[in-house]
C-alpha cells in the first residue's frame, strides 16, 4: 500500500507532534519538515525525510498529500492557510474563534481555485470538544452545554504575566472549578459566571530585588485575563519552574444536561480528556484528520472542511467492514 | 420551511420515545405510526398524525419523508429493514452484533435498488459509544478502550430470570464495578475479565411458595447470562418492584487510555452518559439520524450507513455558518 506522504509546516511543539503522531501510524510517512529558519539549523527525529526551506514549497507539490500546518493562528496561519491549500491538501489548528468564519471563507476560495481540501480548526478544543458540543446538543435539543478546561497551561495567560516589570518567567494554569463541575454532572441547570467557573493558578519567577506585591496586585487586576477571576500567585525559582512546571498537560470536559419527553427524564452526556502532553494529544487528532483529508482528495472533493463536515470513517486506518465488525 | 416528515413503524417503548422526540424538534412532524395491532386499538399522543396499519405502510410512500424502524433486532429488522428501505429513507436501532455485517449487506442492497437511505444501529450502544471507540482510537493508535454499561436495566437478563420457574416477575440491573472503571481511569494498561467489569444485580418476584434458594441457583449459575458474574439476588413484592424499579435508567463509559511520543505521554478520552430513561435517549439519537438521513437523501445519496459515515453537521438542525459559529 502507498503511504500517505505527509510535510509539517512550522516546527515548534505542535510540528515535533505531528512528526511524532506519523510515526505513530503505519500507513503515513514524514516527507519534509519545511521551516523559515535556515534548514541546516533545524534537527528532525525522522531520518528519512528531509527539512527545506518554505521557498521550496511549492516545488514539492507532487512528493507530498497532505501539509499539517503548525504555525500560530494570530499571524500565520490566515496567510499560509489560504495560500498553501492552493497547491496541497492542509490540516491547520486554527483557535482565533471570532476569526473562524472569515479564515474559512478565505481557506474554502483558495482550496477550491486549487482542487484541494483544507480542514481547518482541528485539535481538541476546537475540534473534539466541538465535535462532542454538536453531538450533544443534536441528541438533546433541550438542554444546556457546559465547557470546562483545564487543568493546563494558557501560553496566552502565561505570556501576559511574562510581560509584566520584574517578573523573569512565569507560568499559569488555568483550573476547572471541581464545585461547579459536580453541579453540572448532577444535572443542575444553572447560569454559571466565569469566575464560577475556572480559577487561574500563576507561579511567577521575579528579577532579582522585584516587588513582589505590585507583581501580585497587576497580575489579579488585569482586566480580561485575570479579573475576572480568582487568582492565586505564587512566587518560586527558575530551578523550581524548570522542575515541577515544564510538562505540558491539559484537558477538560464538554458537559451537557438536557431532558427528553413529557415526564422530564433528565440525561447527562460528559465528554473528558486528560492529557499528559497538550501538543502531542493536538499533533494526533491532526494526523487522524491528515488521512480524512486525503481521502476526501481522492475521492474528487474540494474546499474548506471542519470536524463537523467529516464522516468519522475516514479518520480509521480501518476499513467499514472491519469498523462495522470491530467497533460497532 | 417544509418538516420532515416522520413515520413510526413499531409502537413500543422506542416507538412512543421517537414520538416524543419529534414533538422536541421543530424542523420535524410526525405523520403516522404503523402497527400490526388493530390501529383502533393503539393511542397516540399525537393529534395531527394517524395511526395505520403496516399493511398501508407502502401507500404512504409520497407522504413521509423517513421511516423510524422501532422493531425488535431478532425477528423484526432483519426482515422488515430490507422490505421497508426499498421504498422509504429507515432509521433503525439494529443491535444484534454478530449479525450487522449480514444486516448491513441485506439493507443496503435493498436500499440502493430502491434509492433510498437506510442508516443501521443507531443509538448508544451501538450508536455514540461506536462513534467514541472509533475517534478514541484514531486518535490514540496506541492504546486499549473499554466499555462498560450501566447501571441500567438489561432486557435479556431480566426476560431469562422471569423464564425461570417459580419467577412470577423480575428486573436485572448490570452494574460497572467502580474499582475497574477508577483503574482504567488511572491510565492503568489492564486485561479485565467479564467478572472484574460488571456485576449484575436482579430483583425477584417469587410465585407464592416457591423455593426461593433454588430460583437463587438457578439464576447464579445459568450459563452465559450469570455464571461469569458476581450476581446478587433480592427476594421483592410485586408491589415494590412497580414502586421502585419501573424507570428505565442507563448509562455508562467508553474509555481510552493510550499514548503518544517518545518519552511514554499518556491520555485519557472518556465519553460518559448517565441517562434517565434508556428509550427516551435511543429515540432520540433515532430522531437526528432521521435528519441526517433525509438531507442525504436529498442529495441524492442512497445505500446502507453506519454513524460512522455520517458527517455530523448533518444532524443539527443549525446551518453549517451556525455551527461553524457557535459550536467550533
Amino acid at each position: 500500500m502507498d503511504k500517505i506522504r505527509i510535510g509539517i509546516v512550522g516546527y515548534g511543539n505542535i510540528g515535533k507532534g505531528v512528526e511524532l503522531a506519523v510515526a505513530r501510524n503505519e500507513d503515513m510517512e514524514l516527507k519534509a519538515v519545511f521551516t523559515r529558519r535556515n534548514p541546516a539549523d533545524v534537527k528532525i527525529e525522522t531520518e528519512s525525510a528531509d527539512v527545506k526551506h518554505m521557498d521550496d514549497l511549492a516545488s514539492m507539490k507532487d512528493e507530498i498529500d497532505v501539509i499539517v500546518l503548525c504555525g500560530g493562528s494570530a499571524t500565520d496561519l490566515p496567510v499560509m492557510g489560504p495560500e498553501i491549500v492552493k497547491n496541497f491538501n492542509t490540516i491547520d489548528s486554527f483557535d482565533t474563534h471570532a476569526r473562524i468564519p472569515e479564515y474559512f471563507e478565505n481557506v474554502d476560495k483558495a482550496a477550491k481555485d486549487g482542487g484541494n481540501v483544507g480542514i481547518i480548526s482541528v485539535g481538541w478544543d476546537p475540534g473534539m470538544f466541538s465535535l462532542n458540543r454538536l453531538y450533544a446538543e443534536s441528541i438533546l435539543v433541550q438542554g444546556s452545554t457546559y465547557t470546562f478546561w483545564g487543568k493546563g497551561v494558557s501560553q496566552g495567560h502565561s505570556d501576559a504575566i511574562r510581560r509584566i516589570e520584574g517578573v523573569k518567567n512565569a507560568i499559569q494554569y488555568t483550573v476547572p472549578v471541581d464545585k461547579a463541575v459536580e453541579r453540572v454532572r448532577s444535572g443542575e441547570a444553572l447560569e454559571l459566571t466565569t469566575r464560577e467557573k475556572h480559577l487561574r493558578d500563576c507561579y511567577v519567577v521575579p528579577e532579582e530585588g522585584a516587588d513582589l506585591q505590585e507583581i501580585e496586585r497587576t497580575i489579579k487586576t488585569m482586566p480580561n485575563y485575570f479579573d475576572d477571576y480568582d487568582t492565586t500567585v505564587t512566587f518560586i525559582t527558575e530551578a523550581e519552574l524548570k522542575q515541577n512546571h515544564s510538562s505540558m498537560p491539559h484537558g477538560g470536559f464538554v458537559i451537557r444536561s438536557g431532558e427528553t419527553g413529557t415526564e422530564g427524564s433528565r440525561h447527562i452526556i460528559e465528554y473528558s480528556l486528560k492529557l499528559d502532553s497538550n501538543p502531542e494529544f493536538t499533533a494526533s487528532v491532526l494526523v487522524c484528520y491528515a488521512r480524512a483529508a486525503y481521502r476526501l482528495s481522492k475521492n474528487g472533493e474540494s474546499g474548506a472542511k471542519t470536524v463537523f463536515d467529516i464522516p468519522p470513517a475516514l479518520l480509521s486506518m480501518k476499513t467499514p467492514e472491519q469498523l462495522r465488525a470491530e467497533l460497532l
